[in-house]
This record gives C-alpha cells, sequence and structure tokens, in this order.
C-alpha cells in the first residue's frame, strides 16, 4: 500500500509500503490529521521510525468481529500489553511496553490502511461528519484534562496558547466554566476563538497576573510556561498540556513558594468527545486549513508548520 | 539586645541590635533551630538581610493582651497584610505583601527577642519540652503534605532525602499509612531512621521504579528529583518540599507523559503539629545533634551544614 514512512531521518512516499496483519482490525484511512507530535516526530522526538500519524477516521476493512466490518471509525492510540497491572486498571495509556500509533513501534495513520485492536476502535455516530470525526483524538486530549482536574464551575480559567490544542481546550473548558480567557499570540487564530465565542487576547494585563484557578499550557513554550506561572493563583493548578515545552528544563521555584499543583496531562477519553462532537458543544471545521492527498506531503507538513495554520488534514 | 545579623553578606553577633516594639507581640527566644533555608539564605538566597531564624520556641514579655505575657509559644512565620484575598481566606502564608520571620522583610529567632503578632502564635502545651517545640515549624512544614494531598491509607508513598525535613515527613506519613519507604544517602541518617522504625534504604531496587503512588521530594537535589519523577507510577504524585531543588531548572517532560501531578509544598499548619508532638506520634529530640550559644554561631553553622547533622539549636 502506499504510506509515508518515515526513515527516523527523512519522510518519503512508498508507493509499496509492507502492511503486516497480524490478529487486529484493519481500518482503511479516510482522513488523517497533522498535530504538532507529528511535527516533533520528523525533526526526529523520540526516535520514532516507520509510518507516522495518530490522528485519523477510517473505515474498517477486516476485523475478527465481522460487525466491525463496514463501520466509520476512530480509535484510541495506545495499545498496552494487556497484562500489567496498569492495563489491568483500564489505563494501557500508561502500560510501559505499550506501542503508540505512528508515535511508538507502531505504523500509523498517514497511510492507506492502518491496524488497531479492535478494542481501541470507537463507532463514530452517524451525526459527525468525516472531516469533525478527525479531530476526536485530540479532543479526547482536551477532555483529559476534566478527567484528571475536579474543575469547579466558578473558576477563572486561562489557557496559554492559541494553536489547533488550545483552541479545543478553550472550547471544551467552556463548557464547564463561564470565566475562561485565552491568552494568544497570533491575531488570526485569537480571532477565530472570539469568532467561536471565547474571550481571547494577545496581552496580558496586571489584574489577570496571580488571577486563575487554572491555567492550562498548551503553547508549548518555554515563554508559555513562564507566563502561566505568572497567571496562576497561589495554590493553583497549572495544567501541562505539551510534551514540546516538557522537553525544556524549566525553573520551577516559583510553583513550590505558591505550593501551586502541575498536571501533566496527555491522551484522554474518546466518548465524550465523541458525544461532544455529536451535540455541537465544539466547532471544529472551523480548524480546518487544508486538506493534501499523501504525494502532496510536503506541501502539507510545511503549512501545518506555518504560524497561522490551525489543522492540515491529509486525505491518502 | 544581642542578635545573630546578616548584612546580605556575612552573619556577626551584634551586642546591641536595636528592637522594634510595633503593636506585636514581644517573645523571649528560649531556642532557635537551624534550617536548610538558614543556610541557603547565608549563602544570599532570597537577597535577606536582617536577623535569620524562624524555628522557635520563647516565652511572651509583652503583648496587648495581658493574658499572653508568660505563656510559651512557637509562631507561625508569615505575617500577611490582612486585607487581601489569601488574607481574608486565611492563606496569610500567600499573602502577595506578606513578610516572613527571618526570611523577608522581618528580623527572625536568632536573638534574644523577636515580634510576632499576636494571633501568630500558639501556645505549647505543658508536656511538649522546650526542645521539643522547636520542631513545631518543620513539623507543621510536615503536615502541610496532609493539608494539600487526600492520602489514601493503603498508598505506598517513598521519601527521598534522609535530612531534617525528610525525617520529620517520614514520621508525619507513617501515621497514616504502612507502605512507606525512605530513600537516603547518609548511613547514619538511614540508620536513625531505622531506629525511628520507618524503613528507609539506600539504594533503589527495580521493583520500586514506577512503584509509588506519592512521592514526596525532600533531598534538595536535582539527583534526587530525578529519583522521585523514577520512583512515581503514572497517574502518580510528586510533592515538592524543598525550595532548594527548585532553584535548579527541571526536566520536566516523564511527568507530563506520565501524567504525574507535581506538588509544590511549603509551610503548614501549627495545631496537628503541636497535637503531635504532644501524643508522642513523632520522636523530633533524637534528631537533635547540638546545642549553641548564640556567640558560637560559627560552629553552630558549620555543624549545621555537615552531612551526617540533623538539627542544630541556637541558645540565645
Amino acid at each position: 500500500m502506499r504510506a509515508l514512512y518515515f526513515d527516523g531521518e527523512k519522510i518519503r512516499l512508498e508507493p509499496e509500503y509492507p502492511f503486516n496483519r497480524f490478529d487486529e482490525a484493519i481500518v482503511r484511512v479516510v482522513y488523517a490529521g497533522i498535530c504538532g507530535t507529528d511535527l516533533e516526530i520528523l525533526r526526529g522526538y523520540a526516535g520514532f521510525s516507520g509510518v507516522p500519524g495518530h490522528e485519523f477516521v477510517g473505515v474498517v476493512e477486516e476485523a475478527v468481529d465481522r460487525s466491525l466490518v463496514g463501520r466509520r471509525v476512530v480509535g484510541e492510540i495506545n495499545v498496552g500489553c494487556g497484562v500489567c497491572w496498569m492495563c489491568v486498571r483500564g489505563l494501557e495509556r500508561h502500560c510501559p511496553n505499550r506501542t503508540v500509533l505512528g508515535i511508538k513501534g507502531r505504523d500509523g495513520a498517514f497511510a492507506e490502511y492502518l491496524r488497531l485492536p479492535a478494542k481501541n476502535l470507537h463507532t463514530v455516530p452517524g451525526d459527525v461528519g468525516d472531516i469533525e470525526a478527525v479531530f476526536t483524538e485530540p479532543l479526547a486530549a482536551a477532555y483529559e484534562i476534566l478527567e484528571q482536574v475536579k474543575v469547579d464551575p466558578g473558576w477563572r480559567i486561562a489557557v496559554v496558547g492559541d494553536g489547533r490544542l488550545a483552541n479545543l481546550i478553550a472550547q471544551v473548558l467552556s463548557t464547564v466554566v463561564v470565566g475562561l480567557r485565552v491568552f494568544g499570540k497570533h491575531a488570526g487564530k485569537v480571532g477565530l476563538l472570539r469568532e467561536l465565542g471565547v474571550d481571547a487576547v494577545v496581552e496580558v494585563e496586571s489584574e489577570d497576573l496571580g488571577g486563575y484557578d487554572m491555567v492550562v499550557e498548551a503553547s508549548g513554550s518555554v515563554t508559555g510556561f513562564a507566563r502561566a506561572v505568572e497567571l496562576v493563583k497561589p495554590r493553583g493548578i497549572v495544567v501541562m498540556k505539551s510534551t514540546v515545552a516538557a522537553k525544556h528544563e524549566l525553573n520551577i521555584a516559583p510553583l513550590v513558594v505558591n505550593e501551586v499543583s502541575l498536571v501533566g496531562s496527555r491522551c484522554g477519553p474518546f466518548k465524550p468527545a465523541l458525544k461532544a462532537l455529536s451535540k455541537r458543544l465544539v466547532n471544529v471545521s472551523r480548524l480546518v486549513d487544508g486538506i493534501y492527498g499523501l504525494e502532496e506531503y510536503r506541501e502539507a507538513f510545511k503549512r501545518a508548520g506555518e504560524p497561522e495554520t490551525l489543522k492540515v488534514l491529509l486525505k491518502p
């Protein structure tokens, strides 16, 4: 099959990429999304080689459970060993021996087909379009915050960043609290957030400093982390929603003095994400900047890396 | 009065240090404890100048409320402005305009007398000795962990470090959970913990890695932080109990991937600390390595900084 193969240094289009079937469901990829982690992987992050891509919507072509065949699905990206104490607790996404679709030890979605265990797949409701469904995975990552933190509706919440994930996080948290403000950097992205009904600004006012019960760092930059620390109240919570910033070494002294809790947050639950798409609680289609064929991957990655771009899709 | 005065570079004994009385209670210092923060202050940390020292037991000499005079007291070290929203919530210790005894904008306990607002003082129960009472402040810092984290009695907890504070934290958490282990570095300190009935080791076994629901970093070193990250389970909690380590820049990438919560923890509540001393839930007298007069301060600080020393007291 055709697939984008990353050899650890360069990515190329392979016309005849071998496809190992094993005992897993085979999904024909309809759309795949490019996310910040993919761009990091292409710079050599995590030492991955293989087919990248972990955001997708597709149709099941083969499965042991025949009732799955023909279904439109999205898929959870972590595949646990199934026997360790994390897997037994239902936390496959923290299994120490896990593979991760397009990220670790497992070919991903920038190809015509991918394979995943059937239990990783979720059927997409009929009222959710293909392009919307691609957002299930990043939207689930936004919902993970609500899994980890008991958010009080009266809280003031700040989101630092205005990219793909920051946008989804702001929309998701806006369904829970009224007092939410996004601190962005790019005029176009901040403008879109405002059109979506989110209070988004570029400048930090003095009244914002130390004014937020919870701050979500979703900018992926060291300056974004510093801003999050400025914005959070003593005894407040900073949610780290980016592995990009986490690669840098950070000064956490102010967090200790102010007894701030720092919560690392990663992949999330698919069910509330699909429900939110079905109920139109969030608007994701406005985030799409372009759709490219696999053979146009160079333009697609270039576009995905531009400052004002939100989401670029590949259509294999 | 006689006081140890730190001019921002050097500490010296001042025979006639001026004492500002203001509208606060005046306490004659009976014993003062030297803690890691004091040693940091003498290295120029936090730009403090004045009389250091924040762990003390003393007797009230003067107070507007005459019933306080003659009482044996310990004192909370943070003095808030009294009007900001943190003070109004009873969190004076997070007041942005606070002074802190012997640490920030307020002379401390390495002197014959100190002053503090009467509401900062707690009467020491009769069954708690003077030397034990000096430990109230660091013991309160240990109890702060139980204020911030809802600890489950079934948890496995690790404490990294074997110093003054690590020892108290281990003793306090042992009153709540059975599965506690201290990872230390110094044979004598680890030995004392064992004598006190705490499971303490020097080596990390492979079964310890990723094996703890909560890890308290109390070593104050970058290697201690790295060890805490190794020991904590995915989705677990790392409590940062040291401002020393926090001055360094730390790599928190593994915390994001494993969705670990990092909780900064500082000063704590005096009431449970005094109660624990009164009920003999913890043994603090074994931690005292030496008692020195103010004029012996050079030897006292030298001794306090030695690797196997736990607690040195000054007797003004």
